[in-house]
C-alpha cells in the first residue's frame, strides 16, 4: 500500500525518538535519499543492495562515483547482499541477518528495494495486466476496457529505445500520461510516448543522471552500440567553481544518439536534459557536436560537455578514434604495450602495471622507442591526451593504436579492485623496429 | 584592433590607481559584465545604451528583468541616450556629455558599444566581404579565393530560423566554425552550421539567455509567429531555493518552435539549452510538451517549465487558450472587462486601474455577475488561475475571453511606467446579461 508520507511520519518519530542507527535494504533513488536524510540527522547508515552496484538502473562504472560519495559521507554500503531475516533484539533494537553471514543491529530498518504495481483491483475487475503486474493500456492510455484508462506507475509503457515493454515509476512520464488521457477523454487526440525513463538524483554532494538506455540494458535488448566517455568541466576553468562531469553517451553505429548517463556536480542535469531532448528528436553524434547551447564562463564553454561527447562520438565512427576499455586489461594481449603519455609527475604516484611512459609533448621527438608491430594501448587521465598521441602516432604510420575511453579516471571506476604501481618511468621502451 | 587583455589590464591599473566612477557605453554582455565587475570594486557606474533598453538583442520585457537587477545594484542605467561629447576635466577627470543635455564626471569610459568584424587585411586582399565588412563565406566556410577559409566573429553567417544573413559573434559558432573548416580542408565534408545565436548573460544575481530570434526578430522578418510567457519555478516549489523563472517561447502558426528568452536565476541556462536542441531538431510546441527531461526536486518539477512553455503554447494553436498582452492596454477596446481573479488580499495593494475581482475559486459562485456579451480580459498574476477562470468562464458559455500572458508579472515588465491602483474589490460587477 503505498503510505509515503505516514511511512515518512513514521521514521521521523523514530529520529526524534532516539533512533542511532539504520538499514536501508535498496540503492536506487528512495534508498540513495534516505541514507542522505538519515545521515544528515546523525544516523550510522548501512545500505544493503542485492545488486553488485548502487543504483542498478546505471551502468557499473556511473554508478561507482554515486558508491564513493556514500562512503566519503560515511554510509556503510553493503553491495550483493541481502536481508535474510530480521528479528527483534531487545529494547527497540532489531537484528537484521545478511546473505553474507553478517548481522547488524539497527534501530530502524527502511525498505525501499523496488517499485511494484499495485494493480489487485485492476485484477479483480478483471483488466489485462502485462509485466510484474502493470496495466496493459493502448497507444490512447485506455486499458482492455476501453472506458478505463490507465496512467503512471501502475502501467506497462514502451521504452522509447528498444521498444519492449517497461516499468518507468517516475513523475514526469506519468504527468504527461494523464495529460494524454485527458486529451483523448476529451476527443483530442491524446497518445502516450515512448519512454526514455530520463532519471536524476543527488546524493550528498554528488548528482547522477541518466536519460535512455544503459550499455547493460542496450546489451541485454541486443541492439549494436559504441560508448565514450568523458570528463570536461562543467563551466570554463577559470571561473570559479568549475568541477568536471562524468559523462558516458551511447549511440548507434549510424550515429543515432540513444542514452546518457552523467554523474558530477551542477550542470549534470542540464547535459542530461539536451540529450533527452536530442534522444527525442533522432539526433545524431555530428548534431551533438554541432548543437549551438548558451555559452558564457558561470554556464558552459565554447564547447560544451554536449558539444564534445558529439565529437568525440563522432570521431569513434569516423576512425579518427579508436578506443579501449577496462576490460582489456582482464583479458590482455601479450602482445600489446601499455603507454602511459602522462607527464612523468603524474606517473611516479600510479600507474597502470607494466605500463611506459613517454608524456605526449615528448612523442614527437621519442617516436624511436615506441615498437611498430605491437598494438599500443595509450591511456592518460581523461583521454583527450592519449587521444592525441593515437593521432600523431597514427600519422607516423603505427596501424594499431588504441585510446582509453575516459581515461584513469573511467578505468578506475570500472575496476574498483585496480591496484596501480608506482615508481619512475623506465628510461627506455623497446627499440622501435624489434 | 582587438585588445582584449591589454585593454583589461588597463582598467584594472585605473582601479587600482583609485578611479571611483566610471561610464560605460553600451549594454550589451560586455558593458553589463563590466558593470558588474566595476561595481564589485566598489565604483559608482554610469551605463548608457543608446537603444530604450538593456540587451538591445533580447525583447524588452525580458531585457527589463535585467534593467531592475542593474538597478537594484546601484548601477545608474540611462537608457535611449548616447555620449556626445568627452572631454578631460582636469586631475585625471572626464567629463562625458550626454544626448539628453547632462554631463557625467568620470574616472573611466568604457565603450562597449558593438562589435565590428576587423576584415581590412581581407579586404586589401581583396575578398568578398558582406553585411558591415564581414567576411562571405561558402558552406564549406571557403572565402571568394577558396584556398582561403574565413571562421569566427569575421564571417557573415545565416540565420537558423530567419535563413537571412547575419553576424553572430560568438565563441561556440567560431568554435564549430574552425571543426567544421578542418574537416573540409582534410577533406571530410565540412559544413557550416546556420546560426541561433544562443547567449547567456549573469548580471549580478540575475541571468538571461536567448535562443533564436526574439518577437522583435521575428516582426522585422516578417515571420508569423505566436509568443507566450510563464513564469514557473526553476525546481519543486517545496524543495529550497526555488525561485520563478520568466520564460517566453516562440514559435509558429504549425507549432514548430522558433525561439525562447529566459531570466531568473539557476536553471535558465538549462532551459535554453534544451530548446536550443528542441529549434535546432526542428521540434514543435507539442514536443516541448512531452520532453521527458530528467525530476527530481532540486532540479525540476515533475512538470518542467520546458514542458509547461509547450503546454501553454500547444494551448494556444488549439484555441483552448486565447491571450491578451500589454499593448491591449495601450489601445483599450472600451466594451471589454477587465477581471482580476486573485484573490482580493491580492487585489487590494496594486491592481489594474478599472478591474473587478472574483477570486477564481469563487467563480463558478459568482458567474451572475459577470456580463455575457462584453470581451473579458482576465489577468491574476502569472497566467495560470487566468487560464483556469478562462476555461470555466469559456465552458460556461462566454464566448470572448482572453487571459493576460504570463499575468502581471509579464506586464509591469512590459509597460514599466504602468501605475496600479489601490483599494477593496467593488461589491458587484455588471449583473449578467445587460
Amino acid at each position: 500500500m503505498l503510505r509515503t508520507v505516514p511511512d515518512v511520519d513514521v521514521l521521523r518519530e523514530l529520529v526524534d525518538g532516539g533512533a542511532r542507527r539504520a538499514v536501508i535494504v535498496g540503492a536506487g533513488f528512495i534508498g540513495l535519499e534516505s541514507a542522505e536524510a538519515l545521515r544528515h540527522r546523525g544516523l550510522a547508515v548501512t545500505l544493503v543492495e542485492l545488486a553488485g552496484q548502487v543504483m542498478p538502473g546505471l551502468d557499473p562504472e556511473m554508478a561507482r562515483s554515486i558508491e564513493l560519495e556514500l562512503l566519503r559521507a560515511g554510509v556503510e554500503v553493503r553491495l550483493g547482499t541481502s536481508v535474510t531475516a530480521l528479528r527483534e533484539a531487545g529494547s527497540g533494537t532489531v537484528a537484521a541477518s545478511l546473505s553474507d553471514g553478517s548481522q547488524v543491529l539497527t534501530d530502524l530498518v527502511l525498505l525501499a528495494a523496488g517499485v511494484r504495481p499495485e494493480t489487485s483491483l485492476a485484477a479483480a475487475a478483471g483488466l489485462a495486466l502485462g509485466a510484474r503486474g502493470a496495466l496493459l493500456v493502448d497507444e490512447h492510455l485506455r486499458t482492455s476496457v476501453p472506458s478505463i484508462y490507465g496512467v503512471g506507475d501502475a502501467i506497462e509503457v514502451a521504452d522509447a529505445v528498444t521498444g519492449g515493454p517497461a516499468l518507468v515509476p517516475l513523475a514526469g512520464p506519468a504527468s504527461r500520461q494523464g495529460r494524454a488521457a485527458a486529451d483523448h477523454l476529451f476527443g483530442r487526440g491524446g497518445r502516450r510516448s515512448p519512454v526514455l525513463g530520463t532519471a536524476i538524483v543527488r546524493v550528498f554532494g554528488t548528482v547522477a543522471a541518466t536519460t535512455g538506455p544503459g550499455e547493460k540494458a542496450l546489451r541485454a535488448a541486443g541492439i549494436p552500440h559504441h560508448a565514450v566517455h568523458l570528463h570536461p568541466n562543467n563551466h570554463a576553468g577559470y571561473f570559479p567553481g568549475a568541477r568536471p562531469l562524468h559523462l558516458k553517451l551511447l549511440f548507434a553505429p549510424d550515429g543515432r544518439v540513444l542514452g546518457a548517463q552523467a554523474t558530477g556536480g551542477d550542470g549534470v542535469d542540464k547535459r542530461i536534459d539536451v540529450i533527452a531532448a536530442a534522444i527525442r528528436a533522432g539526433l545524431t553524434v555530428d548534431d551533438l557536436a554541432d548543437l549551438e547551447l548558451a555559452y558564457s564562463p558561470p554556464f558552459g564553454s565554447a564547447k560544451d560537455p554536449v558539444n564534445l561527447a558529439g565529437m568525440v562520438a563522432s570521431n569513434l565512427l569516423t576512425g579518427a578514434l579508436a578506443l579501449w576499455r577496462g576490460g582489456d586489461l582482464l583479458h590482455p594481449n601479450p602482445q600489446a604495450v601499455l603507454l602511459d603519455v602522462r607527464s612523468a609527475a603524474e606517473f611516479r604516484p600510479g600507474h597502470l602495471p607494466g605500463a611506459h611512459n613517454i608524456p605526449h609533448t615528448e612523442l614527437r621527438q621519442r617516436l624511436g622507442e615506441i615498437p611498430r608491430d605491437r598494438p599500443l594501448l595509450v591511456y592518460c587521465a581523461s583521454g583527450f591526451r592519449s587521444y592525441l598521441a593515437l593521432r600523431l602516432l597514427r600519422q607516423n604510420g603505427w596501424p594499431d593504436v588504441r585510446s582509453l575511453s575516459g581515461g584513469l579516471s573511467t578505468l578506475q571506476l570500472e575496476l574498483p579492485g585496480l591496484t596501480l604501481d608506482q615508481g619512475e618511468p623506465v628510461a627506455e621502451l623497446t627499440p622501435a623496429g624489434r
